[in-house]
């Protein structure tokens, strides 16, 4: 067995203690002590040899307390829309039952944050995160646990993985719903227009479409599956791509409700009407699809729900309560409306 | 001149210090300290007692730093539709800069908090609070002040008063360039549909819409001039309410996006086309209104760059710099999509 230096931490040893991490640093209690709490009032480098000697041997909490500046950080890969609204909206819920505060981070884009991201919420040191539609590097997530900070995934981008606890919708049922509706009404040219290929609700919605043409004996046609980014346009120019086979889908299922308005506005410049014409199904059922003309007819993920659970399993895991499941997923729902009709006769 | 007890403090007198609370309250320069800093591990009646003191007495921080855990404390009326991530997105960009948190608050549809929000708030100690469509009372204010918390008003529901500072936008002049374009366009039967009356910004478009047909020599006809609440619905209820007039309006201004997208379900209803048989003018530039059919002609408010002002603002007063103006105010801009065109020719 190699032991470097005079380091008390080695494998299997028990995580330093805040009197051992000073010894290691060579400074005070008080100073790692700050350093742990995210206090101001330490020089950088000291901070920096402090977090390292953490990442480095780990760190075990005296006794567990609800953090005194109680906070819920939820990391949005991007905002806009109406989808960050209906989630802040069930974790605000939550929170106010248990009097903590709702700190709100934006990814612009990016589906990873980056190092200054973790540094800087180690230093707000929130009593949990949840990671919306993202997910943190195996490298954040070791600094996280370190801390004892939970981190709940919200509609997981990818497989959580390493038992990080996760709440979702049926995408799968979700997709096969919406598909089946669509096969009842007659209709057997049925377009997709999936999420980006790493969003892993995507793919299970994209796998319920397939289960359900496979189910009703229709051939799955590669030519109907489009891949877009879960963005408005993404119905307006696939809605023009597929009109141009020499056998259009009479029906388009979008993997959310943005989409199906890119939908609405091709079908207008090619002079289509919804229903009569083409048929579409949305997904999400965010508030305002029910005002589109034709209203949206959308598989129902209840987004605002489904956060309230997240910030409740992160306030339980807060507490050192266990979680009596790992993964909770909420039920979707095939909501009918005006945009989907029988298949049109064949002129 | 009229000395209470034996209180240090008067008219007149300097704010005490911590040793001075601490003092009065019989309890230890910790402990008031601990009040003073939001920590946790303070009796409550010890907390009450000494929130209280400094109610009464006011208290002066020693010096003044940039806050340890520096945060933006967003307070909404009510997160619904696109409008608080237009905002958030502008707060956490400055924020960002600042390696500042974003933290949330919502009040549920009322437009001043109750008193529990405010303990919260002076525990949590944010660098500063921007408000967002609501206001504080007096006593919240005051509260505030004493813990040298900055306020900001975006988008003020009223009159911002006291010094308090602001950031808005040009509504009068929204008001006054939305109805001058339908009035170029030949209308002369122009109806509004307005926000709620203790709106500000409703009032203020409300007098622009008046000074353009004042202007131009138009009658202002009350019947035309609707009171809603910035509600899709508002709009649906009240084209019909418009239609079944004797001399029926051509065109409708709507004082929000959201009521415009209530005006077209009730055109399609009415087997009205937009334009030709009826214009529709917005406010705000919702992302989502390029896409109605038609695309909506609206006025455009940057609420990205307002909540961004906002958040400067805050910033410089929670470094103690004074601030080279108490308001700012963003131009507004006709944005003149599909929705509006020439009055109909009378059948």
């Amino acid at each position: 067995m190699t032991v470097i230096g005079d380091s008390p931490a080695h494998e299997g040893a028990e995580p330093p203690t805040i009197a051992q991490l000073a010894e290691l640093a060579g400074v005070s209690m008080a100073t790692v002590s700050k350093v742990v709490n995210g206090r101001s009032q330490v020089a950088p480098e000291t901070r920096a040899l402090v977090e390292g000697l953490i990442q480095q041997h780990g760190y075990r909490r005296q006794r567990r307390r609800v953090n005194p500046a109680a906070a819920v950080e939820v990391l949005f890969h991007e905002l806009a829309g109406d989808y960050p609204v209906e989630i802040i909206k069930g974790v605000g819920r939550v929170a106010r039952e248990h009097h903590m505060a709702v700190m709100i981070s934006e990814l612009q884009g990016r589906h990873t944050p980056g190092s200054d991201w973790i540094e800087e919420l180690l230093r707000r040191r929130p009593s949990g995160v949840i990671a919306v539609y993202s997910g943190l590097t195996p490298g954040q997530r070791a600094r996280l646990a370190q801390r004892e900070i939970p981190l709940i995934l919200l509609d997981p981008t990818g497989e959580p993985g390493h038992g990080v606890p996760s709440v979702g919708a049926g995408n799968w049922n979700g997709g096969l719903a919406a598909t089946h509706h669509l096969l009842d009404l007659g209709h057997r040219r049925i377009a997709i227009i999936t999420g980006p290929a790493h969003a892993l609700s995507s793919r299970a919605r994209l796998d319920g479409y397939r289960a359900a043409l496979d189910t009703a004996g229709v051939p799955v046609d590669p030519d109907l599956i489009c891949q877009g980014e879960f963005m408005i346009q993404d119905g307006l120019t696939y809605t023009h791509r597929l009109r141009r086979l020499p056998d259009p889908p009479t029906a388009i299922f979008t993997c959310n409700d943005g989409q199906a308005v890119g939908v609405y506005r091709a079908a207008h410049e090619l002079g289509l009407r919804i229903p009569d014409d083409l048929s579409v199904v949305g997904f999400d059922d965010m508030p305002p699809v029910r005002w589109l003309i034709p209203a949206l007819t959308t598989i129902r993920q209840p987004l605002t729900e489904m956060a309230a659970a997240a910030t409740t399993m992160l306030v339980n895991l807060a507490k050192g309560e266990p979680l009596p499941q790992n993964r909770i997923e909420f039920a979707t729902e095939l909501i009918v409306r005006g945009s989907t009709g029988p298949v049109p006769k064949i002129k």
